[in-house]
């Protein structure tokens, strides 16, 4: 079995972009706020043939499916705006999943606004896991979409969040959000500087002492991590942190988003086996048929396959990983042997 | 010969840190000004023997030398205070050069400040290189030193100091100072940041089109970006900008200050070898022994040494690059054949 673990819901039907283009637009005037327009099943099922068509294709069997993260934009409006297109969109994450449960599983957004407290967000997330069966969330660091306002993740501001996620035993995918911030092309330069920004602040605070059951899931291959694994390791030495191998074993991972074999290649040579779920990131951020293969840019399970590793770690990449991470994806598998 | 074009003097005499603490101070409280105190050439040749000790065993012969860049720290304080502070470090990174000609040739530090106009860095970069021999500079996008408050380095505010640029025929090394933002680390975020940013701000804008002979080297193995170069051909391929290997043809250059053989591979794999510049960021950002190998992080030549590549590309990483990126330097060292 392959299980993607980094799926977002970049297809939904318009009506989803026309109410938060109304509910934006209310902001400043009152008056053009619209309820979210009914979405019939068919047009859900219509919505979602692309990531279906991949799947098949590519050989992958289940994705972990979470709202389209550009599209989160906690720096907009309030507490109430960004509460409201949260359950919009896990809702429809949930609708997903019930008319295909045998290829996603859902992960929902968080209701996060910048400097707020996190109330919201935990009563999202155990809405989230316990009414509507999800298995995981997405945790944006800089809720101020760019500007990096928000404390460090290993910062005690986080910790309310971090004992609801160990309570109901689900992990988070760092995941920030579309850039308000001309210096930052979102998929480009934010998301990539998210992920290196957040392993560093691991490396620098006991975050994972204070919460051994605590999973972080750095998406986009570890940002720049493994390319700078030297460094890191470096970095931790010279402050005399622990070894990155022991931080991370039971409570970083890294998704294997990197779309080329060189990238992969790296990755799976520094970072221990155990440590890496695979992930595409489809239909996400790149969409292109890369000249030099004939192949999608995303179609990471072909870089995975072609890898110098041993058949048991693909395996663990590939599934064993990923129902570790995210244990309660196993009610919905079954604890099939691995 | 072997060039490295990323040294800091980060071991300068200790009546610098002095001066800058008396500065600082005095934003605050006037009566704490100091002169910077006065410092022989004999605390100044000690102050390099950590440099020239690590050349000589390594087997490098001149390194391109620079201010601190953490220190350069450009959100403190006003235009004055950065102007008076820039110009004591590069003074003394003159003294250093004339001291051991053989050994360092300069690189300046500007006077940015946030939100200012460039005209102080047009005027010193001028003075570096008139007056002081000098042979590029570094360009820090972000003065605010973490919440990136600047223009995109693509934006018209830096048109006037790339036009000096061009003029005095010198390059920028593309590097941050300091963070003040609590939630990046220096040298383990802020940095690599830097580089995965900028190089992702150059693909989205015509700056190579309006400034043909600029040339922009981002250090510390361009950040994220060889890592993800198939995210990053992805990415230009969607927008349809060029290719990256003609966008960075003649004007974006890598540094080899990657500290682990793995990523020196991947660099050397995937990134033109005529865009790589031998550098290795001593003595910096990481300073101990890696016990994997007994060498020095920082100890890149070895990685380029060992890396499966040809005699003529590692001339070229280690001499012709940088001679070509930092043609100044040539007359330093005369048109030596290559």
């Amino acid at each position: 079995m392959v299980i993607d673990c980094h799926g977002h819901y970049t297809t939904a039907p318009q009506e989803l972009q026309a109410f938060r283009d109304a509910q934006i637009a209310a902001l400043t005037d009152p008056s053009q706020a619209r309820p979210l327009a009914a979405m019939s099943d068919d047009q859900l099922r219509e919505s979602v043939q692309p990531q279906l068509k991949f799947q098949s294709e590519r050989g992958t069997d289940l994705t972990v499916f979470s709202p389209r993260a550009s599209a989160m934009a906690h720096h907009i409006g309030d507490a109430k705006t960004s509460l409201d297109w949260t359950r919009h969109c896990n809702d429809l994450i949930h609708r997903v999943c019930g008319l295909f449960p045998q290829n996603f599983v859902g992960v929902c957004q968080l209701p996060q606004t910048p400097s707020n407290p996190l109330a919201n967000c935990i009563a999202e997330l155990e809405r989230c896991v316990k009414e509507l069966g999800f298995i995981g969330c997405n945790l944006n660091p800089d809720p101020s979409g760019g500007y990096w306002s928000a404390p460090p993740l290993t910062d005690r501001y986080w910790y309310p969040f971090y004992e609801k996620m160990v309570e109901l035993d689900v992990p988070a995918m760092v995941h920030v959000s579309a850039s308000c911030n001309p210096n930052f092309h979102a998929t480009g330069a934010h998301y990539i500087n998210a992920d290196t920004t957040a392993f560093m602040q691991f490396i620098q605070a006991d975050l994972f002492e204070d919460f051994p059951a605590l999973r972080m899931i750095i998406p986009h291959g570890g940002g720049a991590v493994p390319y700078h694994w030297g460094r890191y390791r470096g970095l931790a030495q010279d402050m005399k942190r622990p070894l990155l191998a022991d931080m991370i074993r039971n409570n970083v991972f890294f998704d294997t988003c990197v779309y080329h074999q060189a990238g992969i290649d790296l990755l799976l040579r520094v970072v221990p086996a155990d440590n890496i779920l695979f992930g595409s990131e489809m239909v996400g951020a790149v969409r292109g048929i890369d000249p030099e293969t004939g192949h999608y840019y995303d179609d990471t399970k072909r870089y995975v396959d072609a890898a110098a590793i041993s058949d048991g770690d693909r395996r663990k990449i590939f599934e064993g990983n990923t129902r570790r991470v995210y244990p309660l994806i196993n009610n919905k598998l079954g604890a099939v042997a691995i």
